[in-house]
């Protein structure tokens, strides 16, 4: 699940996952960065507002590190015994975040994931779309905000403008949803679109 | 300044020091992981003895970005301000640890590691060869091991053995000294090495 923050992926992912097990799979849920006790300290690091000095590169870094150590402990496990896992972002933040947003280039964001993803690169991603201005205004209501968030809109902008030309480069994988629909609405559309991906398998 | 634990990199990093001082360069030390309060964070993660489930990975991804952020923030501009720089440890000891006695790859860790170091590679390697079991002997008697340290004899074996393939792929850069000899023959034969690489720049 994926999006600029504020775009729901929280609600949606909590509505898949009842769905999901309507159909009789065992779900699990993830999110990044996160989802390990390494991945938890990694994203402790990353998220941290007072380091304003991290360079981009390592930040990059970091993240992949934390997504390396959540696939070889729950992802990979849980695939390879059959259950669907769900994850609060994944590998598109990063090509988004770190690839466009902050100017690393989206060739070697994949690249380096590459490394840390191996064979289980995510069957369906559903980008919840959103502007960066409804983002914020979302977000801001709801707590502090933390190192990421806390960029600027013109930083945000590039995030989503980046969410949907990654959505252009790979239609056959992300399927875009409009953010701003009723929640039930979009619940449907994402049903829609898992289950394609179900037949396929 | 490279080798296995034990091997005295701190000792003639301190020597060769003073030397390029009597020699009026302005020195700068740094060590891996670490040098920043970034790198030093994600040092405590990597050593901590507890994270034994640890994915090799992720071990390499934490010391690159460790390694990105001691580039950005000393490396390059104490470079860039015509000092000069002695690190204990740096790529080679990612290639070695993690590349070969990890088994991922010795090409894959210098293709991550070229993102984080980008034009400032070092313009000579010291490599202080030893014994695994020389090493471990000196170590041991020091004070408790960290989670690197604590890999079994067989690992360091794979170290020592994979510094000496570093050194054989790379005469030009990596420039090996007998670490058992005596330390002021040691010193000798760095200085002579630091001295060519000062007359070719």
């Amino acid at each position: 699940m994926e999006g600029p923050d504020g775009a729901g992926k929280t609600t949606q992912i909590e509505m898949l996952r009842e769905w999901l097990k309507e159909q009789e799979y065992e779900v699990v849920l993830t999110r990044e960065p996160g989802g390990t006790r390494i991945s938890e300290e990694i994203r402790r690091i990353i998220l941290n507002p007072e380091y304003k000095e991290m360079d981009a590169m390592t930040e990059l870094l970091l993240y992949t590190a934390a997504r390396a150590q959540l696939v070889k402990e729950v992802i990979g496990p849980a695939i390879e015994s059959g259950k669907a896992v769900i994850s609060d972002r994944f590998l598109d933040s990063t090509v988004v975040y770190q690839g466009i947003a902050r100017g690393l280039g989206i060739e070697r964001v994949y690249e380096i994931n590459a490394h840390a993803i191996g064979r289980y690169m995510p069957d369906v991603t559903i980008l919840l779309d959103l502007s960066a201005e409804e983002g914020l205004r979302r977000k801001k209501e709801e707590r502090e905000l933390d190192r990421m968030e806390a960029e600027g809109l013109r930083f945000h902008r590039l995030v989503a403008e980046g969410y949907r030309t990654l959505a252009e480069r790979s239609p056959e994988r992300i399927k875009t949803v409009d953010a701003t629909l009723p929640k039930e609405v979009i619940c449907g559309m994402i049903k829609d679109k898992v289950k394609v991906c179900m037949e396929v398998k």
